[in-house]
């Protein structure tokens, strides 16, 4: 066998990435984060976890609301910018065209090619770490972005984040290479 | 503005994808799981969202060990059918070359290019879904896969699944678009 132990302190998996925005004081922040995922189908709820000393997390526990917005590859820079400087130091409400949805405390990028709107149900205290669980209140996208009336993995390109070794690095989305709950079926068992 | 409101019952954005490892009356079995990531630093924890009347949760329970191991392309038709299939109906013990790490209790999948054992260390119930908080305590991957001693996220090929609309893909993963932490830094603030 060929196994070797690799230092243990990455999670060395594909992540999806977002930029996670917040009222603070009335005014929107934005920060990125990968450290998310869906918690249940019905209700669609999604879970995050996130230092509490984050500043978005004060304006999440404020307005009990925040959005999860998902950019491709044009925003990369801005992406990669929302998570090296914190919104206590700098006024990221300017840096996308924002709108907002039926909450009214989740400010949403249109720049992005997905806009989430989600309503906090339940916040976890896990050592310094929060468990956000937010349901899923509404989707937004544009009709450039569907195939056949849904939304389709190779037009959004959404941004995946890789972090495997000291360096992370942002990828787009390669090759289709099968359906699931599908190409298994195929699968001949000896 | 373009914004369309769209079915709000998924969450399209990219995932990873795992085959989580348990025995179950002493006998390995495999789940496929996409809804997972990591819950915190240091120490490195990870978070699993799973329906608790699945059979893999049984063995979690039951030995408060697992495994996470991650599928490249080759592994594509395999990961499916543990999808498919329950291992309530079908012995899964014979899919995989299988090896054990420090814990005696995770079976571990060796024709997969990262394999990771992990400690229960929090079992959180959320309706019928649990919240498992997982403590890894060894990653084991091949020479092969890594570039200067680190993994490398392109030799390793970790499969990576999106469901936007009612049908589920599987994925390459694509282009290094940027190195996060510095990509930013090239962006100018208007």
């Amino acid at each position: 066998m060929n196994k070797i132990k690799i230092e243990s302190k990455y999670s060395p998996f594909p992540k999806p990435i977002a930029l996670i925005g917040c009222l603070i004081d009335g005014k929107p922040n934005f920060m990125n984060i990968a450290w998310f995922n869906r918690m249940s189908m019905e209700p669609n709820q999604w879970m995050i976890s996130m230092n509490k000393n984050h500043h978005t997390f004060q304006g999440i526990k404020e307005n009990k609301t925040f959005s999860m917005n998902f950019p491709n590859n044009e925003l990369v820079e801005k992406t990669d910018f929302c998570g090296l400087v914190s919104g206590r130091d700098f006024d990221k409400s300017q840096l996308f065209t924002i709108f907002y949805g039926d909450l009214k405390t989740a400010p949403l990028i249109s720049d992005c090619p997905i806009s989430v709107e989600l309503e906090v149900i339940e916040l976890i205290e896990k050592q310094n770490q929060m468990i956000i669980i937010g349901l899923v209140k509404n989707i937004y996208s544009e009709e450039k972005y569907l195939t056949n009336g849904e939304l389709d993995p190779k037009k959004i390109q959404l941004l995946i984040f890789v972090k495997a070794s000291p360096d992370g690095f942002y990828f787009n989305l390669g090759e289709n290479i099968g359906q699931a709950w599908k190409i298994g079926k195929d699968y001949k068992v000896d």
